[in-house]
């Protein structure tokens, strides 16, 4: 964390009354005022230690060791800052992914460790976080909040209490509670829920929010708990919905689903004032990532969709640091605060050329140039794939009496959703198992407890991927991360959980027998200790490899592994079976 | 205080989920909302003990006990907030001026009791704090920074020490430090100032600013202490500047100076973002109390000059709460927010027919239906007005032994502004005396220790009443509240100073002799415990006592109350004798 500004006035104050010289002054910029909301020509930012301390003719505050950057023609905003993200879904560790992160401009993200928490519960939240305070860009948690994500639909890893919240919520650098996903229980008192809620609030802290969709009269109750935010929101009717209600909206551009355009309407169409309104990035990919761009690129889509530039910056810096009580050390260029800055060419595209971090230099003309050492997991992290035996093509079969064809409660996923439908389909049954329909796109889906050593498998249907041949694995498996498996060869299937088991996780295809791409993820099952660029190569290879089993939908693995996340309707596999979101219910597969 | 959401979520959710009737349902009103800044029409708002519980179509919220209002053609607006103001300035006390300005759609102030504590220091604030939290608003206090408000350079009653603003702070419902006056000593590190800045921070609670004028580097170095605000803002160009650098502006509308109607083109013609801009009253005298209003005056003021109605209510409501980190229960019509709420018949004229405040009905069709029971001080309030010996008219003469005429540095006070400039004038001497010169408006100006019984008297000259004739005196002299006395006539000018004495404080007008006017202040010499009309029977009396001794100036007495304050530039009064404020340094009336 900075030193507190008070703790440090007299240093800073030094510059401005001519006593000493600043570090670093950036002169004859143009400032992005995201406070004023405008465009502020010719101006030199002075920078002391870790903060802003003048804006405005600087010459007299350089001295012999002022190093002097000339912004003359470009654009000096604050460094951006994400409301809302999981770390794990960017693949990379939380160093690697804030050197991937920083270079796009980000200087400070809102990590909710939720993935890591499935798995290796509190602890597992203390190392990401440890690994975070050592990162080069700021790093807050919230801390996990649902975990598991619902009572009694599915097992994963680890639990967390309201006791484990109490202590993270001591922890420098925590801000709130992860996003509240289980709002029914929320709604109904669920005593866990309102003891998470509560300590947060008794903190004074933030509880962040999601609330996918309900009744006013639902969406109202789980305000009253004193939740307060949400990042489910997909229309503008609902966004509108929940501005109204007090509620801050945290406007979604992810790498599986694409909110900007139908919920910036709010503004460009709405006009609504934008006090409550952020952008998050929420899970994007390591190809996202490096290709667009981080909350960068949130940033760019609002801009693109007729948003003015310097609004657009403000919904992803002073608003967000504002929503987290930040706002006295972050999120504005101004005197006082904590010099996160970055440069642009131009303000449309929002690519900076230069980052600075608490006043630091780290990326220059687009390249990281500090260093950063690895933080290291310990053992126990890269064997986290346990589960009680090798599997075999059989255990991929769902066996029943019938004689069929048998009417079967399916999952269809939408592309660039997080939203899956229910569907009901009648299937062919053959040496007892139920088939797939491969001519309607119905293959086989299962999910396999990594954690406990159960052996217990659910086998499920799905359709919408339009996978033609082989089998896919993940054990990135929102939210409870076991062990799933996809395909059309039960055999394929055998050989693609068994290979993730073999190399402590990842992702994986299959063809014929033979793994044809990878992607290992040995932190958790859910983190590379790769860096950037062989990550980016492997992802690369398993697009090939999905594109190869005959999968056209963009970014497949995104939603394979939201698949099992049973707390967005309509309908989720579980390792306990079929999960009805709609009534949170496990549901019979078979009619 | 209420009580925090959290304590009470349960209660309130039983409304939204259908097992309990609100207590209150305004009903198809028209919602004045300030997050989106929108005219929302048709709407219940259910209220459940303190807070707002839903709203929407409530009618199924109804039971037999329920209360409802039907709000039909009117518009349902958040209760006003009033960001800075003194109690004190309105000659009421606490509790009746709450009554007062409740009327007018105050539910909230942020008082500064900065000048009961230049009487009677921390035990003074201490009191009027208490006052407050009985009282039918919500009173919050910012605790009394810059008491004395200079070093040096006058005597007050008393002082306020960094211990007692850091036992101030630990107060339920003390939320920040007042008005940081003392800009100089904040710029030049002076230890008090400074620490009580740190403290309050330290805190994480809010330092209040006052930073009427100065260099860039000036205003940047008082920002880097951490104080981050203003309300001595009279120019769109100095609003802009403070924006741009962070920080927020308070829009002050009193009743000696306006500056809405020039501050107010930072939005309505540089069009910023509104967001660090709040409006206050600082201070208002019990005539624009009770005929125009209190924060309501200035919201209809910033409308009446071109902001959207919706835009300056949000002003004095949301933007007032973020500001002081109280916007998850204060400053909006949302779920779960206490429910401070006004009804207006119409937008722009600000006059509510209703109020509610924490949900209970107190000002019915303008009429306020509450039981307050009066808070009575100890005697020792009544007893303020200390001093050596009766005056006698030869005390107000300034002796020299120069022959005249002399070039004298006199008070030019500017009518409806708190600023005063210096002039130098020619003055002749008789007997051994200064004259005045009543063909140039110069007249004799006394300002007697009142608290420490030392005798002392310094006298001075002032332009810019054009008294004409007998004297004024007033106990209310800001900051340190001595003993005021102005006039034509020394006899006059003694016995207007004797009566005050006597009646332990006030304001009184004298002419050949005779008390023609007066307003009894006997608390603390500052407050009145008569009720609202009497008081303000006496105030108008007092006006046209100014009028019959020549003066025509707009609200003299408040121009004259602050002819004595040493923070606000050019030129003042003191015990100690003429101040010069763009110095801060005594200076000699004879040049």
């Amino acid at each position: 964390m900075v030193k507190p500004l008070y703790t440090v006035s007299e240093q800073l104050m030094a510059v401005t009354n001519g006593k000493d010289y600043a570090d670093t002054v950036i002169t004859n910029g143009t400032i992005v005022n995201v406070m004023t909301g405008e465009l502020n020509e010719g101006l030199d930012v002075a920078i002391k230690d870790e903060r802003i301390v003048f804006i405005g003719q600087a010459k007299k505050m350089i001295g012999e060791k002022t190093t002097v950057i000339d912004a003359t023609g470009r654009y000096v905003a604050p460094g951006l800052m994400d409301g809302h993200m999981h770390v794990e879904s960017t693949m990379f560790s939380v160093s690697t992914f804030s050197q991937a992160a920083v270079k796009k401009g980000t200087t400070a993200i809102f990590m909710d460790p939720h993935e890591m928490a499935n798995v290796f519960g509190i602890e597992g939240v203390r190392l990401m976080h440890e690994e975070g305070r050592q990162a080069p860009i700021h790093v807050f948690t919230t801390f996990p909040s649902c975990v598991p994500a619902t009572d009694d639909l599915e097992d994963a890893g680890a639990e967390i209490s309201v006791d484990d919240v109490k202590e993270g919520l001591t922890w420098d650098g925590v801000v709130g509670l992860g996003e509240v996903m289980n709002y029914p229980g929320v709604i109904q008192r669920n005593e866990k829920m309102v003891g998470e809620i509560n300590a947060t609030l008794a903190q004074n802290l933030t509880p962040t929010g999601h609330f996918p969709e309900g009744t006013k009269e639902e969406l109202t109750s789980y305000l009253l708990s004193g939740v307060n935010s949400c990042h489910e929101t997909v229309t503008k009717e609902q966004a509108i919905e929940k501005l109204r209600l007090g509620m801050y909206v945290m406007i979604r551009e992810g790498s599986a689903w694409q909110d900007v355009k139908e919920v910036i309407k709010v503004i460009t169409e709405n006009r609504v004032q934008t006090d409550y309104i952020m952008l998050v990035t929420d899970d994007i990919y390591p190809e996202t990532l490096v290709q667009k761009g981080q909350i960068n690129h949130v940033v760019r889509r609002a801009i693109e969709e007729g948003v003015d530039p310097v609004i657009a910056i403000k919904l992803a810096t002073l608003n967000t640091a504002r929503y987290f009580n930040l706002d006295r050390d972050y999120g504005s260029i101004a005197p006082g605060k904590v010099a996160d800055i970055i440069l642009l060419d131009h303000l449309e595209t929002v690519e900076p050329t230069d980052v600075f971090v608490k006043g630091t230099h780290v990326v220059k003309n687009k390249a990281f140039i500090q260093e950063v050492k690895p933080y290291l997991y310990p053992e126990k992290y890269y064997q986290s794939v346990k589960v009680k035996r090798p599997l075999v093509a059989d255990d991929f079969n769902l066996v029943t009496d019938l004689m069929g064809p048998v009417n079967v409660n399916i999952i269809e996923v939408i592309e660039n959703s997080a939203r899956t439908k229910k569907q009901t389909v009648s299937l062919k049954v053959s040496d007892g198992a139920l088939q797939v329909d491969m001519k309607n796109d119905v293959i086989k889906l299962a999910c396999i407890d990594r954690h406990h050593q159960t052996g217990q498998i659910s086998n499920q249907f799905v359709t919408g991927f339009e996978l033609k041949r082989g089998a896919v694995a993940s054990t990135v498996a929102h939210d409870s991360h076991n062990l799933l498996v996809m395909g059309v060869s039960e055999t394929d299937m055998a050989v693609a959980a068994n290979y993730l088991i073999k190399i402590g996780g990842g992702m994986v295809c299959v063809l014929d027998g033979e793994v044809i791409a990878e992607v290992p993820l040995p932190i958790a099952g859910l983190m590379s200790d790769l860096d950037e660029s062989t990550l980016l190569q492997k992802v690369e290879q398993l697009k090939q490899g999905w594109v190869r089993l005959g999968c056209q939908m963009h970014a497949p693995f995104m939603t394979f592994s939201l698949i099992a996340l049973p707390v967005i309707p309509d309908i989720r596999i579980s390792n306990r079976g079929l999960v009805d979101v709609t009534t949170f219910n496990l549901i019979d597969t078979i009619c």
